[in-house]
């Protein structure tokens, strides 16, 4: 199997510290570890589910991609990510089926990740990241 | 804690038919069971993916809660479920702290199992579900 379970979901939120309070509230969901990732505009908060994680995205601009989603969508559930054992692989594998990609190459996500992105317009509205966590 | 694993995520698709197609294809992940729904307006495809699911919800009317969903936001991603070990001790902490509740009581849901759904109000714009699967 090319995936082999739910990673994480992405949630676009105005604010980390309360959703991290509210998504402790609410359900229990522990914080585990926060970051800046200035490359990709946000600051992100990954709460562990179980074996899976939320992952809380704050853009850190108007102009960038969560920013934009925030603005024209509101807060909300913004992708889905799936475990894969090899980014390249599976982003070579994909790019030679025609499959639209956002990231044709492997990069640096959240937390010690590598991650890739496959465009919405392949997968029937679903932002897909493909997720290697070592 | 009180949720302990992201059992899966819904997506609304206007064709099950080709989208079991398409996630075998792009994620590898498999057809595990088909249901229709009348009392809940969808029919339901599951995949699995890992020690998770997808879960595909085609809307049976334009009037249904997906059917108005897909008019206005498009296909993508619906909701996202939290496994828990008793949906209605789960409802009864969320009511007590005054969290707006969908359903104030489980109900049945798709393949077996036992949900209740939390309004997006409550979770920063999430529709979030509870899920015990027998």
């Amino acid at each position: 199997m090319a995936v082999h379970g739910i990673h994480h979901v992405g949630i676009a939120v105005e604010d980390v510290d309360a959703a991290v309070a509210l998504y402790r509230e609410l359900f229990g969901a522990e914080l585990e570890q926060r970051e800046r990732l200035e490359d990709q505009g946000v600051e992100a908060a990954s709460l562990r589910v179980g074996d899976s994680h939320v992952e809380l995205l704050r853009p850190l601009g108007e102009e960038t991609p969560v920013g934009k989603f925030l603005a024209s969508r509101g807060p909300g559930m913004h992708h889905v990510a799936f475990r894969v054992d090899d980014v390249a692989a599976e982003l070579r594998r994909l790019a030679g089926d025609g499959v639209e990609l956002i990231d044709e190459t492997p990069r640096r996500g959240a937390f010690g990740t590598i991650v890739a992105f496959v465009h919405p317009r392949a997968t029937g509205g679903v932002l897909a990241e493909l997720v290697y966590e070592p």
